[in-house]
Formats: C-alpha cells, sequence, structure tokens
C-alpha cells in the first residue's frame, strides 16, 4: 500500500434493512477501500416499506462511541446522518472539539423524512444551524432540507443557487434530487450564470467563480466551458441507437430530464454545477447516506480501485470529490436490484468485480452510460482528439476550399493506408480466440477494401489508374502510423489493436457525421466554419463517412470496444497503455492531415 | 447478474471501532458481494484496546427488527452473534420459527471474551445448547467455546476431533486459532485417523469418512491423499527462501506452528481437517466475526469475484465454504494493517483491488503464499504436471537405465529445441515494454545458449559435430511444443508467453532438484525409483538442472510470473486461459519425454 486506508466515522443511525444508516456507510467506505467506524445514534427496525420502530441511543453512549474511536483509532473524515435532538447535536459537536478533530466533517442534514414529516424540531434544528454547521466541512442538503435551514422555496436552477450561497457551513452542495429540470431550462440557467447574472446569490458575482460540469448528455448541451472538451456526437448517437433501449426510436432531444446539483465553495466563493440526466427508479433508498458516506471517504483520501496508485499522494479537490461521490451514487441507483417490496436500497458495489474504481474514469457499461472506454479514450486524448476531428484539412474539405493537389495527394496515400489498415484487421483475425471475433474481423477488412473503392473512383476521373496508384512511394507519415499499428498488433494483445484502430474508424465517423449535419443545418462545424454541399468537390468523400453503412459499422467497432474492455477487466496501468495508444494514433492522424494539407 | 446478489442477516452486537460486530460482518458480505442487513442485538462503544461500555437492545426490538427485514426482503442465509440472554436466543430462534425460515443459519456461539470472562449465564447457555444450535446449520465455536459447551479440557487434535462431533447443532466448525500443533503432532493426528483411530467421536468410524486440506507446507506433509495431487518443491524452496523473509536462512522444518480447524458433518459424519500455517498477529480483533460472516455470504450463495461467473449456479459444498471462508479470513490478518494501539482489526478489503476473489483460486501475493499464479498453474495441470515430472523417461535417467539411442535423440532434438526456446525470449524481449524486462529477456537468451553447451559436449563425446548437430531433422513433436510457444507469443500478451515457457523452466527446475535430492538421501522419486549418482552415466544432465544458476533462474522466472500477474489484474477468463497454455506445454513436455524413449 502506497499509503495507508483512510479511516472514516459514521456517526448516525443503524438500518435494519441494510440500505440506508451506518449500513449503508459501512458499504459504501469499504467499496471505496476505507476502514469504516461508526457511532450509532439510533436503531431503527426498518425495511423498504419504512421506518417501523426506532430506539434511540442515549447522548452519553454516542459520545463515548466517538470518543474511544477517535483517541484509539483516529480519523481522516467524518460524516453524521441522523442526529435525533439538540441534546444529541451538542454533544458530537462538543466531544469533535475536545478531540480537536480537524478532519473533514460532512453533514447529512437529516431532518425531512420521505414522506415530508420533520424529523427534528426547532430546538434541535437551531442547535444544527447554529453549532454544527459552522464546524462543517460540507453539509449536503436535498431541496426541502435546503428550504427548511434558508428559510426560502426552491423551484428553480437559481433558487438552488441562492440557497447553496445562504447555508452557515464552509461548503455546502444542494443536492437536486427532488427536482428535474428540462435541457433548455438548464441551458438557460447555465447562460444567465455565465452573463454574471446569478440572482440572489450574495457574494457570488464573477462568471469565472463557476464552473459547469455535465455528463456526455449535458455536455453537448453546454460545449463551451465543460471540463471534457472533446466531445464526440457518434457516441451520443451511438447511446441514443444501441444504449438504452426504451428511447430507441421514440427519443426526442430535450424530453430528457436533467437534474442538478450545486456546490457552494467558501471562501473563494466558487460555484459548480453537476448536470446529469435524471435516472428514474424506485430503488433509492439511502441515496443521501450513500452520497454524503462517498463524500468522506473521497475527502478522507479514498483514491479507490488500484492499490499502487501512487499519485493518490494528491488529496482531491472539492469538485472532484463531488463529481466522484456523483457518480458512485448514481451509479449504485442505476445498477440497483429492486430489493424488497418498497424503495429499495442502492447497489454498493457496482464497480467492486472490475478491480477499477470511478476515479479511474473507466465505469461499467450501464444504459446511461453504454461506451466507458471508448469515452475514456476519447476524453484523454483531449486535443489531440479535437484537432484531428478540426484539423483545416477537414475544414477545407468542409467548405470546398481545399487545393484539389493536396486532396490528390492525400487520397494517394490514403488508399496505401488502407492497404495497411485493412492487413492490420487479418493480423486481428489471427489473434482472435474466438470464432465470431475471427469472422467479425474478416469482415471488417473486405469493408476496407470496399471503401478504398472511392479512391480508386477518384483517381479514376483523375486520370491515374490502379496500378499506378499502388506504386504510390508511402510518405513518411503514412510508414509511421501504418506500421505504428503493426507494432501493435505485434507487441500486444487484441484489446491494444482493437484500440490502436478505433482511433481512424471513430474519427472519420465523426467528421462524416458533423460534416453533412452541417451542410444540412447551416450550423458551424467550428466557429465560422459551415460544410457546404453544392460545388463542393470533396461532398462524395462526405457522404461516404456520413453514410449509415460507414456509421453502423463505426457502431459495430464501438460495441467490440466495449465488450473486449469488459471481458479484460482494464486495471489501471493497462487502461493508460490504452489511452496512450489511442492518443498516438490521434497525433499520427493530425500527421496524416499535414502530410495531405502540405503534400509532404 | 447471472444470478441475484445474496442477501444475508447479521444478528450480532454494533463495535464502535468497526473491527468486529455487524460493522465487520458489512465489510465481510460487501466484500463477497452479497447484499448486508443487520438485526442489532447490542451496541459497545468499543475500540482496540477493548469493549468500553455496552447498551443492550431490548428483546422485542431484535425480533422487530429480524422480522421486518425477513418479511421485506427476504434472506438466503444469517449469522449470529452476541445473544446476551436467554429472552434473546429465545427471541431470536422463535422469530426464525415463525417466519419459516430455511436459509442456513451460522452461530457464532459468542461466550467468552478474549481475556477469558464467561460472557453468558448459566440459564442463556442452556437456551443456546438446547433451543438454538439444534436449529443451527454450522456452529462455529473456537476452543474455550468448545470446551464450554462440551464440558470437555480440549489440548490434541484428537481433543478437537471429539469436541467436533459432540455439538448438536448440524454441522460443527471447531476453531483452533488458540491452539498451534508442530508439523509431526499434525501429521501423527492424521496417521491416526488414516487409520481409523479416531479416540472418542461416536459415529465416526469410517476412514474414508475423512479429508484432509492443506496448504502447501502442509501439503508436502500430507503427500499421499492431498487434495492437491500436483505438488513441486521448487515452489516450497521458493517460498523458503524467496517467500518469506523472517525465515531466510533461518528455517527449520519442524519449527513450523500449524493451525488445525476441524469441520464434522452430519448425518453423514464426515470429518474435514484443515490444516494451514500459524500466522502470529496482534490483529485478530473481530477473526470469529468475519469467519462466520464469510461461512454465511458462502453458504447463501456468495461466488463472489466476477459477476459473469456462470458457474455460480451450483451452490458450494460446506466444506468448499469453509475452506473459502477460513481463506477469506487469514488473508483479512496477513494484510492487516496493525490499526489502533490494542489489538487492531482485520482488512476485509484485501481482494477487492484485483477484481477476481479467492473462489477463483487466485489469492494476493503473501509472504505465506508468494506463488498463488504458479502454484495455480501447476495445481491446475494436475495430473499432466505429475506425468511430466515423473515420466519413465526421466525415471531412467534417474536410475541410469535409459538407452543411449534415446538420450542421443532427445539431446539432438533438444539442441534444435533449445534454439526456439531461446528465439522465443527475443520474442518476449520483442513485446517487452520496459528497459528492465527487455534485460531480463537478452540475458534469459543468453542463459539459454550457454545451457545449450551440455548439448554439444555430450554430442563431442559421441562424435558429433555442431553442425550435424544443427542439421537434425526437427521430429513431429519438436515442431508441435516450438511453434505452440511462437503462436502464443504472435497472438497474444508478454504474460501468456511468459507463462507458456514457465512450464519448461519449471518442470526441468523440479526434476532436477528431486533427482538430485534422492540421489543424496536415497529417498524414492517415486515407488521404487530411487536416483543413482555413481555410474549413472546421465549425471552431469541431472547435476546441471539442479544446479545452483538454474535454480536460482527459476526463481527469477517465478518472480517475473508473480510480479506480471500482480500488474495484470487477471479476471476469471484470462486465469483460464492461462491455465489451458500451461497444462498444454505440460502435455507438449510428456510428448517431447515419449519423443525421446521411442526415438519419434
Amino acid at each position: 500500500m502506497t499509503q495507508s486506508t483512510p479511516k472514516i466515522l459514521s456517526i448516525a443511525g443503524s438500518d435494519s434493512g441494510g440500505g440506508a444508516g451506518i449500513q449503508a456507510d459501512i458499504k459504501t467506505f469499504t467499496a471505496l477501500h476505507c476502514y469504516g467506524m461508526s457511532a450509532l445514534t439510533a436503531l431503527t427496525s426498518q425495511n423498504t416499506l419504512g421506518v417501523h420502530q426506532v430506539h434511540a441511543v442515549p447522548v452519553d453512549f454516542i459520545t463515548s462511541q466517538i470518543r474511544h474511536v477517535i483517541t484509539d483509532l483516529g480519523v481522516d473524515a467524518l460524516k453524521t446522518g441522523m442526529l435525533y435532538s439538540k441534546e444529541v447535536i451538542e454533544g458530537v459537536v462538543d466531544t469533535l472539539q475536545e478531540l480537536s478533530v480537524r478532519a473533514p466533517l460532512v453533514v447529512d442534514p437529516v431532518m425531512v423524512s420521505t414522506s415530508g414529516h420533520r424529523l427534528l424540531n426547532q430546538d434541535a434544528l437551531t442547535a444544527l444551524q447554529g453549532k454544527l454547521l459552522p464546524k462543517t466541512t460540507l453539509c449536503t442538503p436535498n431541496i426541502p432540507e435546503a428550504e427548511l435551514l434558508t428559510g426560502r422555496s426552491i423551484a428553480s436552477v437559481r433558487d438552488m443557487l441562492s440557497a447553496a450561497t445562504r447555508l452557515n457551513s464552509v461548503n455546502t452542495l444542494v443536492k437536486g434530487g427532488h427536482l428535474t429540470f428540462s435541457v433548455d431550462e438548464v441551458q438557460r440557467a447555465i447562460a444567465e450564470v455565465r452573463r454574471g447574472d446569478f440572482g440572489d446569490v450574495g457574494d457570488v458575482t464573477n462568471p469565472t467563480n463557476v464552473t459547469v460540469h455535465g455528463e456526455t448528455f449535458a455536455a453537448a448541451a453546454t460545449n463551451n466551458d465543460s471540463t471534457n472538451t472533446a466531445t464526440a456526437y457518434v457516441l451520443d448517437t451511438y447511446a441514443q441507437l444501441r444504449g438504452n433501449p426504451s428511447t430507441q426510436g421514440t427519443h426526442k432531444s430535450g424530453e430528457e430530464r436533467l437534474v442538478v446539483d450545486i456546490l457552494y465553495q467558501r471562501p473563494q466563493g466558487h460555484l459548480d454545477i453537476f448536470i446529469h440526466p435524471f435516472v428514474s427508479s424506485t430503488s433509492t433508498h439511502g441515496t443521501g447516506c450513500t452520497l454524503s458516506a462517498a463524500l468522506a471517504a473521497y475527502l478522507g483520501g479514498s483514491r479507490s480501485g488500484s492499490s499502487r496508485d501512487t499519485s493518490a499522494c494528491t488529496r482531491m479537490t472539492m469538485a472532484e470529490a463531488v463529481q466522484a461521490a456523483l457518480t458512485y451514487t448514481r451509479l449504485g441507483i442505476e445498477h440497483s436490484e429492486g430489493l424488497g417490496a418498497g424503495n429499495g436500497p442502492l447497489n454498493h458495489m457496482h464497480s467492486m468485480h472490475r478491480g477499477t474504481h470511478i476515479t479511474t474514469p473507466l465505469t461499467p457499461r450501464t444504459t446511461r452510460q453504454p461506451t466507458p472506454l471508448t469515452t475514456h479514450l476519447i476524453t484523454t486524448a483531449g486535443v489531440w482528439w479535437d484537432t484531428y476531428i478540426a484539423h483545416p484539412f477537414v475544414h477545407q474539405l468542409a467548405t470546398g476550399t481545399l487545393p484539389s493537389s493536396s486532396f490528390r495527394h492525400y487520397i494517394a496515400q490514403d488508399y496505401i493506408y488502407l492497404l495497411h489498415y485493412a492487413r492490420i484487421h487479418s493480423l486481428a483475425g489471427y489473434k482472435s480466440r474466438s470464432m465470431g471475433d475471427l469472422e467479425a474481423f474478416a469482415r471488417i477488412t473486405s469493408q476496407i477494401v470496399q471503401e478504398s473503392a472511392m479512391h480508386r473512383d477518384y483517381c479514376r476521373e483523375w486520370g491515374v489508374d490502379e496500378k499506378t496508384l499502388m506504386s504510390t512511394p508511402e510518405s513518411a507519415q503514412n510508414i509511421a502510423y501504418t506500421r505504428y499499428l503493426a507494432d501493435v498488433g505485434h507487441s500486444g494483445s487484441l484489446l491494444d489493436l482493437v484500440v490502436a484502430v478505433a482511433s481512424c474508424l471513430l474519427g472519420y465517423g465523426e467528421i462524416g457525421r458533423r460534416l453533412k449535419t452541417s451542410a444540412n443545418t447551416g450550423c458551424p462545424i467550428s466557429p465560422g466554419v459551415v460544410c457546404i454541399k453544392d460545388n463542393n468537390p470533396y461532398w462524395k468523400w462526405i457522404e461516404d463517412y456520413a453514410s449509415d453503412d460507414f456509421q453502423a459499422a463505426v457502431f459495430d467497432g464501438i460495441d467490440m470496444l466495449e465488450r473486449m474492455a469488459e471481458e479484460d477487466h482494464l486495471g489501471a496501468d493497462h487502461l493508460a497503455h490504452l489511452s496512450n495508444i489511442f492518443t498516438t494514433c490521434c497525433k499520427l492522424e493530425c500527421g496524416f492531415w499535414d502530410m495531405g494539407l502540405h503534400r509532404l
């Protein structure tokens, strides 16, 4: 172990059914590779249908548990859940003070039951606000709790922003699960915030004090400053067509409901807005407990996943911890099994079989995120993917302004490239261990050969016959790219090779889709660059890669990649190696465009 | 998921420090991919230094928790821990009866504190024996608890056997952690039991009613009927020299202390004796809770590890569940981090980063088991490894009776084999991604070339020059083996190739060691086969492979194999593929001996 296991203390109630309370906390701590400890505040005889009986634990016993645990074992972070009275709250605060506890404290202000009943009387509420929150590193109220704590109703993103700035904890995360918004509403709210129009939020005035975090769907909506700088419409389309069976053929953009969580950090007055699709499920019992436990785990130092992750020495930022905890919790809902007759618990073990965890960006495949590896590869390729997709060569293809000499040079080189690209797929066939894969690679090899017919057609127009075409001297860039693919094939595993060839497939699919969409809608592919169809000598090229056949081949490629990744139980090292391969191929693709443009 | 997650209910106390009680149970259930639920019987304010305060939970509340959990969520297995009074015990039994619970029930009869104090009064003890044990699928007393329950003292393996048959639970596991035995004592006890001399054990009379399970060390001691049919002294020697730093240079066979656990099953009256080395550690707080929780998890259906393990549909036998639970618990002690100032807790997360679990045989590397992959490969090769190591060709080399024509044929073919074996290591160098591995493979390639000097020496004696030797036509068996290695190298990853070449390295190392030891001690390598040195024309061959240099190369090979496996996060599928490769190579080695013997 590079560093010791983080020790996290939960001060909360017991849920016999196992879905919430310290049971959910211990499960979360364990799943995130932390050592869990607990000071019980109340016992419940509970199941998915509700709480049937409560047994309060005496205050002295609560503080005794806290004291004995911390003085002997120490603590790296804490969370509180159900603190049922003023005396309990004061006892907890006083004990932590007495022990000079400096570790991050996450407070889940349990005050309102799922049926809407007040769980804390006014004295307790006053003690919470007056004594506990000022010592709280991060408070995580849901909407009803935030309304109670601020005395204001919350019905919009703006209201949530306002509430987030008004609690007196050091940092506040207002959880939006009780409200959903349309894509339009969220986009409008973000636009307002970017304009500096925060509404009633006190000391937040500077637009650079806001960061918007979105998932794939929302990333497309918030393109300009999403932390996902590399986007891929092919992935969005794949998700729509093959990811979520319930939306096949019926998905309409705009019908998607979004959930927003807002993090407000002091003293810098920074707002983080987290957007993700609403997951409709009845298995949400223990969501709040799980989230606050995950937050405590991450703030306490959890990097879960590979115990040899030496980069774990750097603590996560608050926003990173929130993002990771939100993802962990959301996956728990998505992977739930519907236990019990009422609101079932989350599945805390969703990432455990994989041996990695969500702090390495590879999450398990779900209907919401069916392309974890492909998304990771594109995201980590970052600016190299962006440049590849939006290269001047590509822009000039779109606007029909590419010099014909550049295009001819490119086409001739690309023909030779496709020969090698095809033989690389034969090598992949050789490395296969199943009839299905063998047949798939044989089919792809044929499809690549057929794709090269376009190149021969263009050359025929130019009076260049196939024999001349085949004897084109390979440029250095062409050799670099094709023989890099061959070397990956000889040095590594089949998955390594499938990742290497994915760059060409995904990139051309992305470009074809973007350019054709641009020509149809008039929307730019980059500022000032709109694709045209009429009088564009390269329209045939664009249509080829935008065609249903080619796009289907792209989706098949994504299918295969994700399936192989799932079977391979990728560790962090191998994942980094795959990212390296994919990014290198994106760079080589950029070099290929350069070669075309400048006839190198 | 192939089948739903097993739901396991713990009826036990709370340990605020997190090492025992329902906290340890929840951690264990979670690590073993089960859904954990809990009915709390008592709260403790506790840390590693001890229990400081206890808060009893009213009986009605205990039974209420049990009832609400089982009626809503159902249950696949249960365990009980601290049941502090007659009323609690009767309440639990009556409630389970009322709910018609048929799921396996594991009872950890918590009755004696670590300091030796009685925790249950006589009424409670009577209720436990009279009402709970008859409904108990598996009771897990430690030595003091077994003494209390049987009224007899326990000081030997025989006493443990007797106690195991005397409890009135359906099955009983007497845990031996409080006693350790010498290797001699254990061997004697096993010999007695095999003779049918069970001592005072009632209905156990038939020697076939006993199965002995041992770890690597004890397996060597109980060679004849160990479930590990394939053994490897090279692994034992490796473990002694490189596995356990504390025994380097000082290890004396016989000084090892062993722990014995005894499982007695009704109605068949079967005894399973589990032997493993004693692990000296102060981090044993919660061992009993962890073991009983793991037993409940496995009996409830946990196959943990890959969620795609379709063989999970078959329930484990009682003995398999006990073996798996003992291993899980032992690893928890071995991987403990010494938290707190007193007796620290186990590490329940020891196998989680790996993504597999101990029901697939690959455990994490520990000083006790430093060769999990190599051991697995040899064990799964089973009879093919045994035949390879003890082939008639090998026997005839040992006794010096191998016809010289066979030896000459073999040596000539083996020379060509070594050429290919060396170039395979160059291929491995090509597939390497680190300077260290590159250099290692270059070095091994040289060493193989140097090893072939022996072949040239023999041939020189026979008047065969190197040129003639090199032009020996390759036999079909030689082509099969060498080109199989090459194909593994081209088709798969570097690890695949390292596993493939391991068979030759390990096997020849094993044979050299066994034959030389036999010649030195006069002990047979197989019934009636003793290796001789004097007048043995093949002694030079034997000495070569028994030499310190060659044995060191074997250990280096094991080092590399285990390191690469650890880095690779092997999933179940890949592990099976590696086993397949290794077993195939053992078969090919057998074929190579056949080729030599019969001059094919």
